[in-house]
């Protein structure tokens, strides 16, 4: 017996790392000062640019999304959605991305499949100036289904102490801003099967009437990084909530202090069709639907109300023609969303 | 159709973060100032401690040690070697734990088993003084086998950069200390289970006389962290080499700068009975067995000649009594390892 027998190619992993160590470079930032093959990646913090440096980090997976990517046998998207995600995760702290790691899991590793996974990420760092700095390609044989991998994502950004944005400052009479998300993002994907492929017995390449596009089209739409568009604001937003998991009715509270809550206005917005449809053929109650997806809203940033129209007006310079006043925040007792 | 009839469920998911956070908040050290809950977590660098801070991170998963985790039916160390784990991969390079963030994937997620994963982490966390500063815990329907999960982690520590080990100053003359390991750590658990599961038929309960314990009590002993016992040294060493997937023959020659190569003295110190078995059981070639397993060294440090004597008195002074000298450094094409 040997360890090939047993199922794991150690030939595979090695020409694997090649390809990967390729991609990883193509994102290193100044800081970076290690190759990959170190054990650990090495980032260099570069003192002089904070006063009191906070490091932000946070860790993703991509969920179910995973399942429609590989129906479709389309790969090339869920690196962007994991690193968009973790960027987003950490930027409404106030952080910029220093680095990034992936863990990617499967039970016989494809190196081609796995080069455009990692390519994905590495195109997504590239965009938001975050290196690629290492990870894990883990090969488990009897794990994963074939074809099958799981991937997760780990970054690691940095602010200022004083630069923070930490919601503690909201008050009564703030304005909600919401910029518009480019689709499901990377939750409520275990609904959104269950609904296309379960309940309607559509395929990933079934063309949507109503999307006018495939399921797979439509659902694999990747998770925006909003860090470009919104960086330039960050001093004047007093807080800010990523629209995942949970929906605005989860998300949203998260930022808002105690003695506050949301009013959220759904009439100045139209929730995109990929929602509608999903709403309408799965008879989904609005509740769900609002606790489950980001109904077009990817992001939500609190800010004064002097500041409101200038935020929208800076937005819509940098691509955020869509982004608009969805609501404000009223007195409360606990940190909750209401629907108006 | 609602969320929770897609098989994800919103409430158990609340229940275990709300365990979690009590097992996390005990590891928090003094830089941690995120509370679990916010979207990034937040740890601020004491910059006075650093003339030129170089952060230093790792990616790492469990391995398929978890099918033997799930067979045995025991969730408490897969935690502890994750954690140790990648506390070892950034020490190689001289650096001392930040903080540490999870992945935990499940089909269905079972309070219950993620608090005691949690708990493994969090204790190894304290032990290592390193804060577990957050983490993702995602229930993925569909695609894990019932009671199974995925586990990964990720661990950003600390060097100043003047103090990095590198292996660049290793020279021929200089000395392979090897440091025990506690049994086969994280890796090469595929061709274990293979020899125990489907070619010898055991079961996780089953006892090995040669052991004098069971399969499981054998395979799932946890991976050690070496912090404690190595960090006194760290400025004495000049590169180090954890020995994970791959062995002392794919590890070592990493840390090997060019013009050098190791040759390891495989009478310097008894194989494990676990290995032995192993080898007799599975009939596993010799060089399948050192490219696989870590034969008993855990870590190996590589130190001038002349404080080699003084490193091993050191290293027993604080639990390493059975590290011992296994070899040297000699002139070499290529970073590579013999045995002898």
């Amino acid at each position: 017996m040997d360890y090939k027998g047993s199922g794991v190619d150690i030939d595979a992993g090695n020409e694997t790392v090649r390809r990967i160590r390729t991609l990883a470079r193509s994102t290193f930032t100044p800081g970076v000062l290690s190759d990959i093959g170190s054990f650990g990646g090495l980032f260099r913090l570069d003192a002089g640019s904070y006063k009191d440096a906070v490091l932000v980090s946070s860790a993703d997976g991509v969920g179910t999304k995973l399942k429609v990517a590989f129906m479709a046998g389309r790969h090339d998207t869920v690196g962007v959605d994991l690193v968009n995600h973790c960027v987003n995760d950490i930027l409404v702290q106030g952080a910029e991305p220093l680095f990034f790691l992936d863990y990617l899991a499967t039970g016989r590793l494809s190196p081609d499949v796995a080069e455009t996974v990692v390519n994905g990420m590495a195109t997504a760092c590239r965009e938001n100036s975050c290196a690629l700095l290492g990870g894990e390609t883990a090969e488990m044989p009897g794990f994963y289904a074939d074809g099958e991998y799981d991937l997760a994502g780990f970054i690691v950004g940095a602010v200022d102490k004083e630069r923070l944005i930490t919601g503690r400052a909201i008050r009564p009479g703030d304005r909600l801003v919401g910029v518009p998300s480019s689709g499901l993002h990377t939750n409520g994907y275990s609904l959104a099967r269950r609904i296309a492929f379960d309940h309607l017995g559509l395929r990933a390449d079934s063309i949507v009437p109503d999307l006018g596009r495939t399921v797979a089209d439509a659902f694999l739409e990747p998770h925006r990084s909003y860090l470009a568009m919104i960086r330039p604001l960050l001093d004047r937003i007093k807080g800010m909530a990523h629209i995942t998991g949970g929906g605005i009715t989860e998300n949203l509270p998260r930022v808002l202090p105690h003695g506050t809550a949301a009013v959220v206005d759904t009439a100045a917005w139209d929730v995109p069709p990929v929602f509608q449809w999903l709403q309408q053929a799965g008879r989904v109650p609005v509740d769900d639907m609002r606790r489950t997806f980001n109904m077009g809203i990817g992001m939500i940033l609190v800010v004064g109300p002097e500041r409101a129209d200038a935020a929208l007006e800076e937005l819509a310079a940098r691509g955020g023609r869509e982004a608009r006043m969805i609501g404000e925040v009223v007195a409360g007792d606990a940190p909750s969303v209401s629907y108006a």
